[in-house]
């Protein structure tokens, strides 16, 4: 039997217990509960089967009362001691996409961030568009290119113009960018012609992950006029492996900034779901900027409100993305086009100097909130390393 | 024992043979072939669990040797005598949604449509994109609301903006419309980091629907820009119950218009992918429209490859629609935002004036084309009807 100790500084203590999904040598992916340094095999320590499965859909579909209990029961377990083949270090797992995601919507919540993007890629309007201020805009994202954290990244082929080109040009892409996000993750669902509202959220929102939305910015570009993103964006999108179940965010809860004009009812609710999570954006191993959640200006419980207000269902392991978050400093920006203004502003990275992601470059984004022990509570971290285009450059 | 006899006229002979999911009062979905006006249970004639299952994705996964093999199977069966427990009528089954939708993918490829539509909600600029003829522009939308034929449509609610409002309100869709359209389905995927060339479209498309893509025309309005359509589009897309294979439509295939500047490379093949279906939109049992789809610019074949260029991966179940099939005439175009001119020119639709739907009407919407046998081949309809908004109208 194993005592699980927990080191004094860790971001994983008893008020985090996210879960992951991960495989050992010997054992395929199950569910896991993330303990200190060390990973919980729940399937053994709980003897519930619906842990033994290689995504935490099932699980997630139970509801919150079971959410409630889980929690509980693993709280009590790991204060005592633990049959050894039920514990592994982190350092000797492999960690898996943790969910079966169904529809994945993307979501652009921050003032700043929307306001950056509206100035480079339209200098001729105004920067923020007449409906952001009255809903929460996003687009659909493709499901079935969300990797987990530690995936390598194929820098994408695409057709680009720039303004002075006579004609378009295929290639790989030369403005490749991050968007820093939280993820958050639908336990439970809602049928088709019903909706969800804002104080509904806990209801329904199992937990958070870190998201990197990759963005080819030149693919964008060219192709976004009128429907919105598409291949600039659905080559790759990563999140961090460890959910970290909504019931340890408590803490962190936050009042949104004022919302100016007042959204309509629909938008509204009693509960605040402003998140006060710090994310941090290492590059190559140096830290280039500190994107704070809780400036977003939509909070998630009104981006899934907004979703489903028109009757569309929601599903277990639906994923919706914050949108990029950047603060109003420049130190604060979660995208490289931000930080650089475009390519013009480059910044010094590990000695070099940089503006999109070169080859062989990585990107970590890691993230923390306040837990419910006084302390802090951590998401891991989300990482990429890009290699080179691959196949006939067509 | 049962010999299918298979009506003079009929659209669906044994060169088309379409396939769906069917329920009976005393078993469950499971896969069938529609012959004539029967069905055929595949698992039970065939003896392969893989028809046993309520969606068609296993046997599509399989790939394109078995679909022609079988194929060959279900031709030479239905010729002979079939066990009377494994044909039934088609008007006492029930059909299903026939397949598990992965990613769903709408494009925007008929020239006349996205010219009369950037005239309706662009006024102020040049109706077609610059990037329109370079690459077929699409958008992803929500796979959780994708249904089958018969289905009812509760109308939608959501915020809109008209120009001359000073704020936006909440509420019921006064603006509901129809896109006639075909879907088409992914059998074989694509891992990501690799691409689909158009001259590979046969090895990984298993077959078409018709597809409508349900739009509530005041919502998509106001939120669309920059991210493009959202919850204008989610509430609903409906697909038709009968998957007719590609290998059917092999007497349907065409060039597609000529298509001028030359696309980049990776958007040409030497296999011709335009078709000629011929659809026919009623609403509320009269014929209001005629859409060709062979004069639809961009091929499925180049959506394909265009999706999969930059290294998205590519799934069994991916849907992806052509968008609206709009024809230069204005008696073949298939949205009613087009058909009516913004809601100016109303038209007569069973005897009384209609420019957008009402509660309670009904929009179906036909399709055939050439079969092998100098006939032609139907692929049924996507058939539904609205119902009035519920819920508080918050």
């Amino acid at each position: 039997m194993t005592v699980i100790s927990i080191p004094a500084d860790s971001l994983f203590g008893i008020d985090n217990l996210p879960y992951g999904v991960f495989s050992t040598s010997d054992a395929g992916p199950r569910v896991g509960v993330r303990v200190g340094d060390s990973v919980v095999d729940l399937a053994k320590v709980l003897g519930d089967d619906i842990f033994a499965q290689p995504t935490l859909n099932a699980f997630m579909a139970e509801g919150r009362d079971r959410w409630i209990e889980v929690r509980a029961q693993i709280t009590e377990l790991v204060s005592g001691e633990i049959a050894d083949d039920a514990v592994f270090s982190v350092d000797d797992v492999t960690m898996h996409l943790p969910i079966a995601v169904a529809d994945y919507v993307d979501f652009y919540a921050s003032e700043n961030h929307a306001t950056n993007l509206g100035r480079l890629f339209r200098p001729d309007s105004a920067a923020l568009m007449p409906n952001w201020k009255h809903l929460p805009v996003g687009y659909h994202g493709r499901s079935s290119t969300v990797v987990v954290s530690g995936t390598d990244i194929v820098r994408p082929c695409g057709q680009r113009k720039a303004p002075a080109d006579a004609a378009p040009t295929f290639g790989p892409s030369t403005r490749l960018d991050i968007e820093a996000e939280m993820g958050f993750i639908v336990g439970v669902g809602s049928p088709m012609g019903s909706s969800i509202t804002p104080d509904q959220f806990a209801e329904h929102c199992f937990g958070a992950v870190i998201l990197n939305d990759w963005s080819a910015r030149d693919i964008q570009a060219w192709e976004y006029v009128p429907l919105g993103p598409n291949l600039g964006k659905s080559f790759a999108t990563s999140i961090s492996a460890w959910v970290v179940p909504l019931l340890a965010l408590e803490a962190a809860r936050v009042d949104t900034p004022v919302q100016d004009p007042t959204p309509l009812p629909y938008l509204q609710g009693e509960e605040k779901w402003g998140l006060d999570i710090d994310l941090a954006v290492e590059w190559n191993g140096d830290i280039v900027s500190r994107p704070p959640y809780a400036q977003m200006y939509w909070s998630p419980a009104q981006m899934l409100a907004h979703t489903t207000v028109n009757g569309a269902a929601a599903s277990t392991g639906d994923l919706f993305g914050s949108g990029t978050i950047s603060g109003p400093e420049k130190a604060q920006r979660g995208a490289f086009i931000e930080l650089t203004w475009g390519g013009a502003e480059p910044v010094e990275v590990a000695g070099e100097q940089r503006t999109f992601i070169q080859d062989g470059d990585e990107v970590s984004i890691s993230a923390t909130a306040p837990g419910a022990n006084g302390g802090r509570i951590g998401f891991g971290e989300v990482r990429g390393r890009i290699l080179p285009a691959t196949g006939d450059v067509r």
